[in-house]
């Protein structure tokens, strides 16, 4: 007798998967707790189930509600494609097109939820349980949640505004030993939320072109964002923490565009390893609310300007005096990292300062050593080719290393308010901004003629 | 004609999967034997088979005997939940709980092991041939293994003991290309043993509240253990390898308590890298029986002080001065780490030394440079709130670190037996206990007041 | 009704999945584009599909040509296990063996692809599509290509030339998304050979005994080579990659032989962290055609010499000074490597000279800091007794580092070609030749005696 446990939205019996995936999988769901009612029986009770989702089309409208523990949603394809070049490209041009939607196991985010009912409103997948134990080993795998359409403003170009209030996955409730993998997440203003999250594991996902890539709220602790591929947009985070401890962020390879490719507020004890980092704008990565006792090292962080087309007008907003790595809190280590900012100094802002890259704004202990700062000019030229060269427009920019001039930066800029620190081995003396009588300081040594 | 190699354990003819899967799987096991009897014919013969097991409640009263190649054994989820937090919460608390157990597609070891006939007598799987070639590739993924209880002294205190017996998966002959992903295991004296281990792969899984986690014994090479979530018990490793080359144990997540986070014996040429431990007491690192040429890098240590109230009684024995990385080797490389200790002085041991951070017992030739060490006095205070508040407690304490004051230690201590190491910005010249006649020193630049 | 979009090579109307799965897998593909022939309908349209193939020994003697999205083709087993072993064994001795053949869900390459039509017409799996968009999220997960013989020079020792002209996977079209998961390949002349990627995983693979493992050829951004057992031949490749920008290899065990470990052309702004190499030869890590603005960091690099009787005639061909890394590009930052060298002083080549560590070819602006370079001689002897004991073998020469004698080596040699490039406690003073007058220099501190 085959099990119980395991299901799949095209062979159930309530609701149309094509038509409202959310139906169903809410009446499978009730399905799950109906079956398993009692919570200890035979030294077991509640074992959950898996829900399959093949490869196809499964629009959804209702949004799932999941509050059982040791459920997996688990499709067969990640699906992702860029929809921001699609959106971008000519109708005409398009009409010859192979395909224009991501696919895979796909998901297509059709929930009208109100932006002013806040972001739980919008999620297709929505995770909330009171009271205990938390909801545990919830897993979402190799499936594509797409949001469709970006419609925000402004209107003229809604479709690269990163907004429309859905959210692919949204944790409400504290939570344990969640598994988010394989998965492909594509055009929705937030990706992954999750708040009170213990032991999280988010690895080797696909999560771009959405306006905020991975969120994690409330507090937190023991988790992981490892070996993603994650991009989101000029409005939001591409990884984002807050009041978290012992996070491990190690392998991602983040690409733009990304308000902070990193922002960590009231982060403690935490890592930062390994990683690729690539940015349009100053602050790629922040510290903001006192983070303390944390490492970041062995990243490679690479700021250029952004060179497609449709993109050029927007930013972050902020100037290069904020700093590219941008930290406030206490004993944090900044370690042995590459970072590159390659800018025409004609587009700096402001045009006649010097573009600051590692800036300490207040906290004490920090050490900052052996670092290694590249930074160079850079003839940047937004392309206006057409949209479907945008692959090769990128990879022609981020290739143009040679005969660049050297650019004249703030290697590292300790800020009065920040003390104690130790800086080593980052920046000549005549590249770094501190205070010696109150930090200790060596330059790197400086090359002859 | 679906395969004949596609197993089920709710679809099979022999035995009760629910009752004891073990025997369901054994008779898989001599069946796949049976039908693939000749080992080269048309270029093929023995491929091997998958065995799938739902989500579901599956008692293992039989050892689970694999002696054939290419066997995949593969779940729909790795169902961890803390029983640790479940048998510390008062009965009639837990009454109101959703549920009680660990899940997911969940084997519950039942297994009449003696632990007087060794851990592979309590071992749910027990991988063993004799014989050539080496058995190879056997895959373990995405089920959960579930000791169910703990039993050990003091008996007061059971489940608290991390004893029981019972292991998740042994294997006891050498072996080849094994991968072990996406596995739960919960309230097992041993999780993962493995014994003359040839390029394994260790990724991805969920190891918790066990006494020990991943254990590589006898000798091997070539190997990874990455990405994982781990935490042993105050009896014993969350990793361990012995005589081993060529290890790779990075982007690991390895939170308290586990007598030790890593332990090291006459393993030469490894790497420790972009890891996050997180440990309760002294020796959280140790490399024991002369370790050398190890690379140990990237990686934030935090040790602090057990803040739930019902481990406050255990610890792993050892006092500070032991050192906090405790190596014995040669040309090892400790290079670019944040460690952070963080204890009230009132809990050191002995009281009126200061404790050791990096202590080098005995070799030559060691590296250490770079190392961000942050001592810090905490008040910690054991928590007594009801036991579900654990989650919130543990937070807290590991986000505790502002007015924090700086606890004085011996950041290095070389001791005589250790000659011709090389120090290099791993702490001031008031930090280091070092004989400079026979090692090389540069302290850390030490910051104004 | 289940979803057409799953299809298992083994229920198929079409052709015989034993005989010739590529005549299988091609007439699904052809279903798929039949079914799903309209690019936008109802917000999709063309969702693609997952093949199945479970464990069992499938030839294919037809090229699969892939030519559509969203494809995954996924099996239940990796399968590998050392075709090279078994072919330096003798006859008698394997009529004992348990099995002779790699396993799990296998593709026994049988294609006729002639060497003179170059790689692709030898690819078990030809990716290849023309117009837009790009090709997008095929994915190849778990399951193993096995090419069964080598054929190449020398004819006495065919089967351990790495050569047959066959290609795992070959994807020859610019491509999006793609992800490579969980695979074995195993005696294949090339494993995965990617032509201009974009944001491709290739991620906990094991990929050994090919000629080349993994080829990213053309150009190409934001990848991912991660968490992959891989090792080449010494024919060949078992990383490279030209023309990419924003790679970042990461957590890969890296094992013999390799003419190069890893080798990148015109790579730029790229990462290699956190990854264990190990090689017979010198260039095991190779800069070529300007490399500029990468890092690699917290490696571990072990080169000694081939302990296994059979390959010992056999090695890349460049002789000690060519360099264990060598480099050539500007700004690149090579920082917080540990780097053993351990060579019986008569087998260098030329014998007279000392080897060369890190030599810095040509460019400018490279930051060498915090490397720990250890180098002793072994008095490796090739090991003569049977080939099964090719395991203890290798894990014995890896564990000797006992009673060693130090090897005087140049750590650090900057040709005059290489200018202002800064170089901090990766050799002492003595092992480092460099002119001062152009570059910046640190010597590492001397222990005393």
């Amino acid at each position: 007798m085959p099990s119980a446990n395991v299901y799949n939205v095209t062979e159930w019996s309530v609701g149309d998967p094509y038509e409202d995936v959310g139906v169903v999988i809410n009446s499978m769901i009730a399905d799950i707790k109906r079956r398993q009612a009692v919570s200890d029986l035979n030294d077991g009770g509640k074992p959950g189930a898996v829900i399959y989702i093949p490869p196809g089309d499964f629009r959804l409208v209702t949004q799932v509600v999941i509050d059982i523990s040791f459920l997996r949603i688990v499709g067969s394809g990640h699906g992702f494609t860029s929809s921001s070049i699609r959106f971008n490209t000519p109708l005409h041009e398009m009409k010859q097109w192979h395909e224009v939607w991501p696919g895979g196991s796909r998901i297509l985010v059709d929930i009208s939820g109100e932006a002013s009912e806040g972001e739980a409103a919008g999620a297709a997948f929505l995770v909330k349980r009171a009271g205990n134990p938390r909801i545990s080993s919830v897993e979402f795998a190799d499936f594509c949640i797409d949001g469709l359409h970006f419609s925000g403003a402004p209107s003229d170009d809604a479709e690269n505004s990163y907004r429309n209030g859905k959210t692919g996955i949204h944790v409400a409730s504290a939570n344990d030993s969640f598994r988010i993998t394989g998965m492909g997440m594509v055009y929705l203003e937030h990706g992954i939320v999750l708040y009170h999250s213990d032991a999280s594991t988010i690895d080797n996902n696909f999560i771009a072109e959405c306006g905020n890539c991975v969120e994690l709220r409330g507090m937190g602790q023991a988790s992981k964002i490892s070996n993603n591929l994650i991009g989101a947009g000029y409005i939001g985070y591409s990884i984002c923490a807050e009041n978290f401890g012992g996070l491990l962020v190690s392998g991602n390879n983040v690409f733009p565009r990304g308000r902070s490719s990193i922002e960590f507020s009231g982060v403690a004890r935490s890592s930062i390893t390994g990683n690729r980092f690539h940015s349009f704008y100053p602050g790629m990565l922040v510290f903001s609310g006192n983070c303390s006792e944390n490492l970041v090292s062995s990243n490679h962080f690479l700021r250029d300007r952004e060179p497609w087309a449709p993109m050029t007008r927007y930013d972050n907003g902020l100037d290069d005096q904020f700093g590219l790595l941008h930290l406030n809190g206490d004993n944090n280590s900044v370690m042995s990292n590459h970072i590159s900012a390659s800018i025409d100094p004609g587009f700096l802002k402001p045009a006649d300062e010097k573009p600051v890259i590692i800036r300490l704004v207040s906290g004490r202990g920090n050490y900052i050593a052996n670092n290694h700062i590249v930074a160079t000019t850079a003839s940047s030229q937004a392309n206006d080719t057409p949209n479907s060269a945008c692959f090769s427009t990128q990879v022609e920019a981020i290739l143009s290393t040679k005969n660049l001039t050297a650019l004249d930066v703030i290697a590292i800029k300790v800020e009065p308010g920040s003390v104690r620190n130790t800086i080593l081995d980052s920046g000549s003396d005549a590249q770094v901004l501190i205070d010696r009588a109150v930090n200790a300081f060596r330059g790197t040594p400086v090359p002859g003629q």
